[in-house]
């Protein structure tokens, strides 16, 4: 059974209609002054009963008074008018409506008694409404979004991310160019009347762009609907998962904050532990992870092989891993003697595996990737900085001893392989330009351990829902 | 009573051999031309019965053929020519030596033997030595090193850092300047035949430029030993932790590259939270608390706000302090009313708190810090990408919504505030340049809430020592 689906209008409207939209700073102006420039201009439609012009354009008094079809309103007017214009919109028979207004059940009663009102006024309608206390969402595929932001920057990809509130959304979207995510879609969905968590993973799950959900909740508006909807999109690709308001403090936080109610988090991690989602548990851990699901295979077994030039750092990675339940298989004899082949003395050939200044780490993780024993690999290529500049301004290729990453990516493309490096910006840099391309970089040794945890258990979980 | 010393020799010698300096490529003919390059070509003797002259210097047979006084002896010749080097430096009454050789307890029985043959010559001599299979140490304030850095990046400061193996030792210098951390020190202990983990801690527990200490740790040498010694030195100053080899996996990963035993880790544990050491959990953790003790005044209490203009990551620090066993008190009426008296009737005007879009960033997070009950402040100033850079473009100072980072540190010297923030380069660099001067950064909502209880923690620890 296909998953259920929201209006179309929302992600690629032929019209958009901006009610609120005014020549005073802020997101009133804003938003238009954006929508024109990334290109509707011909089909954008103001609405304010006190301005006559904004932007070259018209202004409607209301939204019914616009001659044309309207697929998308976005609505930005005080709290205090959105009951009317909501009224607008649906005469109008928009189909889809961001509600972009704060003050609502995020402030205390009144602001709930509010969303009641607009619930009510929704209910039995085909229209859906995102919102309030959000700004909407973000296609970087189509190039449309209800909230300004550079389409220079962000880049089309296929990573689905679900954010709660506005700023949040914005700021995340900011930061995945430089933590090198590419979104298929960012929806921000507020304090959720209408549209909420569920909705967003069923929409991402059935958008063939998306390949992996990524999901800030702090608290799911239907607990029993949420299992559901993460349940079964699970099944179909991965959902990533920040579940904040883990406490008190954290809770009440969530309540002031999206109106949300965090519930019991020892129900949520039960559920979390027994479905297929994946839970991370730092913001940083969210963006490691969902960069490398968008980029590498799945894991199909837990053994792993760590390669490295530093063995403290080898030494961190295998403690995170081991602690996760990952196993180290010992290497194929095959390998040993491909690595001990060019081996110095001092050099141990095993796993985790410390080639330290011998030179051989691209031979060592090229060995170790097409090893029947390795499911997945975690490389730690480092060098002190002042011997890679020498290396580099005597004009020698680093890859004779780091390897090539194209060659390495070819050795086992159904593995995955995550590269981790600290060290001087130079070397950093380099790291980057050599292995980006084809590998995907992780922030830390933990991050690392946790993302191949997370792509064998998430393996695991399709492999046995397969089975039945 | 003092703390038992090392020689000054290691850390400020007035005249250093390197023996087993070679014109071949490697640290042989490395560090030779890294300690001329940096001013010690007049009081650098070179020692290689298999050479004459390089870099423009005699070389000598032995170092018992040096007509001069010898500070430091730098040994980097193969294993098996150790013993009868380092009998030639106790001839010569070398009181310093640093052995960077490898080759020995990590590599298996053999090596261990040879170990114990060292360990029988030094004993009864006032000779140290430092290593085997390390780089020996960095001193940026004198700019000596006996392994090759670049003196141009590295910031002489108040971390002193105890790592273990030479690559890792390197790569934290490295990676230190990009991670705002300013060195007083940073050595590698290697296998610690003599020289371990508790002579260093006494080092830089006695040593008036450093404030702070960072220990990377695979297992002590000594473990009754190493306890005194932290418990002594925490007395003084701050002691971080990352013990490594928890696991299994990494126990036995240890063991192979430094020879280290890394104990129970729940023994380690325990003494870690009965003493004042702080033990980090992450890589990354170590960086940020080292930063965060070398600038920020100890937390006098428990009690801690969130100023934040998202609140989605003000739930997430909120919930990391919370199950820290921080506390989030009520703000005094004086601080509701200062932040009250500007806000937009959506705020709400608690702890944590979360200004939103209401510009009231700079305004909030002095009041809080002023705020009697507040111990220390978790700073989160984001904005949307394209807003700041509308704003900054408009010739506009956006310390008008964020406030001076001057002002906000001299509303309480004596409390510590962190920032953190995320989002576009663009802002994601100005909040460095308007902040980090005055204010302390951290890398994530969870960082921030670590180091802060961990500010409290030492404090309690120190307190109540000091009450006995």
């Amino acid at each position: 059974m296909p998953f259920p689906s929201l209006p179309e209008e929302f992600f690629r409207p032929r019209s958009v209609a901006i009610i609120g939209a005014t020549k005073k700073s802020g997101f009133g102006s804003g938003i238009p002054a954006f929508l024109k420039r990334i290109g509707y201009g011909d089909r954008l439609y103001l609405v304010n009963p006190r301005e006559t012009e904004i932007e070259g354009l018209p202004v409607y008094r209301r939204v019914i008074d616009v001659p044309h079809r309207i697929d998308l309103a976005i609505i930005i007017v005080p709290k205090e008018h959105v009951h009317a214009v909501i009224r607008d919109c649906l005469e109008k028979e928009i189909r889809a409506i961001i509600l972009e207004s704060a003050g609502f059940s995020e402030t205390g009663p009144e602001g709930a008694v509010l969303e009641e009102g607009i619930e009510r006024l929704l209910r039995g309608n085909g229209t859906r409404l995102i919102g309030p206390n959000c700004v909407g969402l973000i296609n970087p595929h189509d190039r449309f979004a209800s909230t300004e932001v550079d389409f220079d920057e962000i880049r089309p990809g296929n990573v689905g991310v679900i954010a709660q509130s506005g700023v949040f959304g914005n700021i995340v979207a900011d930061w995945a160019p430089s933590q090198d995510l590419a979104l298929s879609g960012l929806v921000t969905i507020g304090n959720r009347i209408d549209v909420d968590e569920s909705d967003m993973l069923y929409h991402f799950g059935a958008d063939e762009r998306t390949d992996v959900i990524v999901l800030y909740l702090e608290g799911a508006k239907n607990g029993q609907r949420f299992m559901k909807a993460a349940r079964e999109v699970s099944l179909k690709k991965p959902v990533l998962v920040y579940k904040s308001g883990r406490t008190e403090v954290g809770k009440k936080a969530a309540a002031s904050h999206t109106g949300s109610m965090s519930g019991d988090d020892a129900l949520y991690d039960a559920f979390f532990r027994q479905s297929g989602v994946v839970r991370v548990s730092t913001f940083q851990e969210l963006f490691d992870l969902a960069r490398v699901f968008s980029r590498e295979p799945l894991m199909k077994g837990p053994n792993i092989s760590v390669v490295t030039s530093s063995g403290s750092l080898g030494v961190m990675a295998a403690d995170a891993a081991f602690q996760l339940g990952l196993h180290f298989p010992d290497l194929e004899p095959d390998t040993v003697a491909a690595v001990r082949g060019h081996a110095p003395a001092w050099m141990n050939v095993k796993n985790p595996l410390d080639v330290g200044p011998s030179g051989l780490f691209g031979v060592a993780l090229e060995a170790t990737l097409r090893d029947k024993q390795v499911d997945g690999v975690i490389a730690i290529p480092v060098i002190p900085g002042t011997i890679i500049e020498s290396i580099v301004d005597a004009g020698i290729d680093p890859s004779f001893m780091f390897g090539e990453a194209e060659k390495i990516r070819k050795a086992a493309p159904e593995k995955p392989v995550l590269i981790y490096t600290v060290g001087s910006n130079f070397w950093v840099q380099l790291v980057k330009d050599m292995f980006g391309p084809h590998l995907t970089m992780v922030s830390s040794p933990e991050a690392a351990a946790k993302a191949l945890w997370a792509l064998y258990r998430y393996n695991r979980f399709r492999n046995e829902a397969a089975r039945g």
